[in-house]
């Protein structure tokens, strides 16, 4: 005799839940010099306050994962994650992580670098009016617009709104604004926008490692984020602290050979206040990218 | 000129986000001795493995929140949990989190010992077959059944569903049974049985001591652990190691005056591998319950 009752699914974790998880094994994985994780905090934004983050974020991953307009999702998922005390714990992780959400959906889940470019070139004016209106719900550390785009400064939150309907600016336009070199040496733009501009290749080359890689997958995680610290100079280091302590965040990453070599570096780099945030954000992807991709927690 | 874009919705979190960030919260307070926290693993079960528990739980919580049958709920979030490879992470804390998931949507978010006792006194045979077919889905440390109780035993999951509609036995009278005493000494049975026929009166005792407790919320979690483990005897203590190991640590933690001190002996019951489980999952009742009176993260 069996049991007629109801069973209850069993569905594999879609892109939504995988998404959240990459948000919390990032910010799990230790030592990742100059920013919270396992075994470090800063002083006003601690780990419980990422935990919260990703939690909230969970409603506006899942608008994109049954195929809302990618700056309506992104918007929902910043304002979810506002909801703690901390301020700002992964904007930009979730700007990073609403399209390959959308992606991974759209494809059937066999998230590719062409299906999320494909994502990201599709986005319209309304969607760069969501990214926005996302400004208005916590405070984000950027720089300064280039030249003639001080209407469209981001800080502005949705007052920009406006300009950017008179310009008929598309989200992906916004962020191949903030891909372009910043100065005439070819000082590359945002590292974030660079990834959605170019189909993500450092998300998806970070996320082959970690499946290569052994070990629990938060050290891969940790890892990774010091590899892709060597390979490009972090955008919010840059923003922050200027483009010579950018560089030499970046060089000392490359000398760096295991994560017990980094864990000195990581008490320095929070006592200095250095926090490579933008590295962490493509982390995130990455992790997101390996957990569809099958590696398992 | 404003924007006559589709705002994005700020919901307050949910129950259902509520209960995960009650069980991300419970893993990452530090020290909790003998358990998995931010600070210890176990051999095979790695803190990374309550991350993914806590994300594959949701759709389960979200059904309670709904309010699906609590027993179907529980299978669910189960289910979700075990999809990881660390094995048995939160199905204690799932047990004492889903009827206090629906009790706080049912009642309108004024949660209340009376609304969850109602909702634990309504469960249903059905109830009971989804509390029963849960075990399939992850092995879990239980103590043998009562006598005369051999066909309802726990671990012969889906297979004792018959037995249970035969004798049309409800999850509550489950519960029941579980929650009496295991001796002729008075010596009390299941803890977390003995919070679903009681109206979680622990449960509610601690989320009041996180309200009034100062500092990060996962050190009031882990201060109400230590005082939770001080007030009773931990019931997978006493199933794995017996009653003499069961009042030591009851007795240890009873002397333990701060976090600091009881750092060492967090070690020490790591070492041992004596792991008070079920107090743990008090305490994650704790901070749901905390989380939905208000206490901000």
């Amino acid at each position: 005799m069996t049991d007629p009752g109801v069973a209850a699914d069993v569905p594999r974790r879609g892109p939504a839940a995988n998404a959240e998880l990459a948000l919390l094994l990032e910010v799990a994985g230790t030592p990742k010099p100059g920013n919270v994780d396992r075994a470090r905090d800063l002083a006003a934004l601690r780990f419980e306050h990422f935990l919260a983050g990703a939690v909230g974020a969970r409603p506006g991953l899942e608008r994109a994962a049954a195929g809302d307009p990618v700056g309506e999702a992104f918007e929902a998922a910043v304002a979810g994650m506002s909801e703690q005390s901390g301020g700002n714990t992964q904007f930009g992780c979730l700007l990073l992580l609403t399209p390959l959400v959308r992606a991974a959906t759209d494809d059937d889940r066999t998230l590719s670098p062409d299906g999320v470019a494909a994502v990201c070139e599709a986005t319209t004016v309304d969607d760069a009016a969501g990214f926005y209106r996302a400004f208005e719900h916590v405070d984000v550390a950027v720089a300064d617009p280039p030249e003639g785009m001080d209407a469209l400064e981001v800080r502005r939150g949705a007052e920009a709104v406006p300009a950017l309907r008179d310009r008929g600016v598309t989200l992906f336009e916004v962020m191949r604004e903030s891909a372009a070199p910043v100065d005439d040496h070819g000082t590359p733009g945002d590292a974030n926008a660079r990834e959605w501009v170019e189909g993500f290749p450092r998300a998806f080359r970070a996320a082959e490692a970690i499946r290569a890689d052994d070990g629990p997958i938060v050290d891969r995680a940790a890892r990774a984020f010091l590899d892709l610290l060597a390979e490009a100079e972090d955008t919010l280091v840059r923003t922050q602290h200027g483009p010579e302590v950018a560089r030499e965040v970046r060089e000392r990453a490359a000398g760096i050979g295991s994560l017990d070599e980094a864990e000195a570096w990581a008490d320095e780099l929070v006592e200095r206040g250095i926090n490579p945030g933008t590295t962490a954000d493509v982390t995130a992807a990455a992790l997101f990218v390996a957990l569809e991709r099958g590696v398992s927690v």
